[in-house]
């Protein structure tokens, strides 16, 4: 099924395509700095034969911040809630997503909550599986099948760029196993942690996970259940209180649909009850979000009622 | 107009009150420790003619940071949006609602959000009114009109309590003076402050003011806007990202709707599209919430549905 | 007794001169932004009739935080060790010296030290007295008898000044007041505070203070004891491990000598066993301390060997 | 040479010895947990044929923190003082000797000091040499000839002990790596920094490494400078202000001496100008001091008037 380019979407797109100039694609990852920081696509499904995009929809990028959302339904889905949140909170943090103090003042020393970074890693650690083979085909696994995209995969050179830079992951992974909230090997984690991150897929394939999401778990084009209810509930709560980093507030009050965003340029936003959305714009704001995404996001929710709130 | 009693929710509240015991009342406002441990009441407004309740729902109870959402509406009524967050935040923070630290390492120094105290601090200073007396008299007026109860006014006794005792946001006042966040004299606003945290009401009142914020603003009894559009659905955002202390995020997960508490043991909910709710419990847990009063809304969540997500 | 000029000390005071250039007088207290930058004067006492000066060593200054010296000591011999360390902590502080959040993070809330603001309000909270008169009249007294110099008072403009702008310290005072660590009125206690950090001398007087304290506490020109040798003692102790702001472990390196700072530009030094050193320099580096004032005691320091350790 | 056995410091000994009941051996490093709590010895040297001990001085134990002073002085010889403190700073730190919050809000970040974990690996990582083995010979080499011992190594079962469980200090390490304070590879300089800890000596070893400093660098027995002038003033210095973990600045007013405590139970102990100490007591206080140690330096300063002040 392809979506269908509307002049609405491109008017909206070209719109705001000025704020792009005002970002900086992300370089501490160095794989990402050759990213084009003037594209901005979006892809949205609001039902079976009701597909609409504007841009080049079919680039694709990795997924980085929002695998955080994918690997914490797994995570739910097969620990359960229980579990998962011995390991990591509820609360969003005023704090960026990759601080470590928090990690020392908070009693017991757990992650605020999984949208971060440290959260993110104890989040991966409960992965399902023996190996990390294991544990990754699973991830990639569930993607294709929310997305119906089964040539979803990592690429390799990203991930080996992020493996060999993530000295700040490990530092939050060691802090974290020293206090019994990871276990295992450090290393073998940020492996899997970058592999995860390096997953590529494009705005179509985001806006049908944020559909699938929007509709309760269940893909609305096969009727299975892929996410459990509730499991899409809480992802699509972390969403609005963690999930764009911390800006995520702010976001909130502009925009007010569950959204996570990823310093790929990538956002993913889900709509309760109706709507999924795909977009990617690789300059970044300060705070690591998709500075003209988060911009069209503001116009679509204003000019089609979107906010939940 | 009165509520109607009901089966279904005099046995939620039963199903409940048992956590009543594992709770405290506050103490540290010498006033608020002489409250009833062990009430619990509910009303609920669905429709014109469907209020409805459970447990003494004419015991009245002071507003404490429940007042912090209608001080926020109507300065945003009065100064804009613009103006208002120019002096607080959006950000939910990880720290308990008295925190100073982050006013310290915070640049520019303004608080992260405006219901945590020292933002609700700057908000106040901000009400429309050349002194204390408008600016009370405009505040009680909002709420008279919100509530439809022409009686309400607030508690002195508590009032007074509260001003005695309020060292700790003073500290946070004169932080923030220093830094140009709130202007005039600070024993002035603390007055002020102390004040509308001790206004005075019950859980009718705080149920029809969640139905007029769940209506969009518009008093669905007289079709009148009381509060525009846009107000109402951004104090509905911080209600779900900063409404439950640095419980917040447990809270939206759990429960799912907009929600502000407060240490006297009340909670306003505001079920966007259809619902206000108004708990009165002053056995509080750790965070200061109604240990009880959330027990219930997660009972309500559970059984009618109501997460937002 | 008047020190008498010598070539060396103005040979080394023409050598860091330049430094004054580099520095900026403070302005945050309007009063002490009138001072001249360009001002180096210091005075040395080694002995009862070697007096040495260089530069305009008449000029009065305030004291500032070097008055934290003074009423520690006075603290200590009048409520002894045990109650004072009841007050205030004894650890060194990587914080500025108006930093709020250890307050915060410390349990129990006490500041940790005598040399930064908060800790220096408990101190002055513990003067002798029954009102601020006696208070201020005891420490006017005590610096008279340590300088010989019955001129001494407080410059009433500069108390003022502070005490309109001390709304940092007005917010220290406040949070320990909430934690119990100070007692009474906090606008009394800053009007007290204000009015010792505007106590007025030259560098004669703080070269004679420190000289007293070199000498075990006793005057070397009366034989009189004035300080307590223990008293003495722990006060020279602070200021090596805290008394030049949060460069004292840099200074304790390049300099090692027992010194107190104020944003004034005043330095007073006390070589244990034998000297009194008075520097006045107003232009202050970024951490507060006399930026001409400290080259000349590490200048000093190297060609007298006077480091301690 | 050996040392004299004094009754005046069996005495003394015995005076403090049932402190040693209110401390705990360290069990975070597994292989330091086997040690006796009740053990308290003591060894001073004050000249050629002046040394005196009480307790049984023979029994060895791993330097552990103590090791930060010598491989300080050795960075400082090799690297020079404007390398190593581009590295690391000079200022004493409130926060316990592991904590990292510092390290996430200094700019730039780096170290306060060396003598915190983060601040020694930073300078274990400027250690002269090719390989870790290079680097270890090296600094054996250095402490045989401060010592004269020439039979001192390291313990291979506790620093691989210490290897094993050294998370946290990965966790510092990895974080520094990110922001360019350290280089190379993480478990290298873990490696090399747990064989440092875990270099074994005793009570004499300690007391002559102390009467070296004392006595300027200048081993008193050979008249050879082994520690240049500059760098023994240096670490001497480090030793006041940061020497016993966040305990420091109480040690310096109660006892006032240059020390150094690892959590082993040793404490290196040099007065400027003549005496070196070595003491073990392995019951540690909540700090991580020797407790029983502490006290009985408090003893000798007290008695002897050691306090630099």
């Amino acid at each position: 099924m392809g979506c269908q380019k509307t002049e609405q979407l491109q008017k909206w797109i070209e719109k705001v395509s000025s704020y792009t100039e005002k970002g900086k694609v992300a370089t501490y990852i160095p794989a990402l700095g050759e990213a084009d920081p003037n594209t901005l696509a979006i892809a949205i499904y609001e039902g079976p034969n009701q597909c609409f995009s504007a841009g080049n929809v079919s680039e694709t990028f990795t997924l980085q911040s929002i695998s955080k959302v994918l690997t914490l339904a797994l995570a739910l889905m097969d620990k359960g809630e229980d579990f998962v949140f011995q390991k990591v909170g509820m609360e969003p943090t005023g704090d960026p997503f990759n601080s470590i103090s928090k990690l020392e003042t908070s009693v017991p020393s757990k992650p605020l909550n999984p949208m971060i970074n440290a959260g993110a890693l104890a989040v991966t650690n409960l992965l399902p599986g023996q190996t990390n083979d294991e544990k990754l085909s699973r991830l990639i696994g569930f993607i294709q099948k929310l997305t119906g995209n089964h040539d979803i995969t990592y690429n390799e050179r990203v991930a080996q760029s992020e493996f060999e830079t993530a000295d700040l992951n490990r530092s939050l992974a060691y802090f974290m196993k020293q206090h019994g909230v990871i276990e295992g090997d450090v290393n073998e984690l940020l492996a899997l942690y970058t592999k995860q991150c390096a997953i590529e897929l494009n705005c179509h394939d985001l806006a049908k996970i944020g559909w699938v999401l929007a509709n309760k778990g269940i893909d609305p084009l096969s009727g299975e259940i892929i996410v459990p209810f509730d499991v899409a509930r809480i992802v699509k709560t972390f969403m609005v209180t963690c999930g764009m980093y911390n800006a995520s507030g702010e976001f909130a009050i502009k925009v007010g649909i569950p959204a996570k965003s990823g310093v790929s340029g990538g956002i993913l936003g889900s709509v309760p009850h109706g709507m999924g959305i795909g977009i990617y714009g690789p300059a970044l704001d300060e705070k690591g979000n998709s500075i003209a995404g988060i911009k069209l996001l503001e116009l679509l929710a204003k000019e089609m009622k979107l906010s939940i709130f």
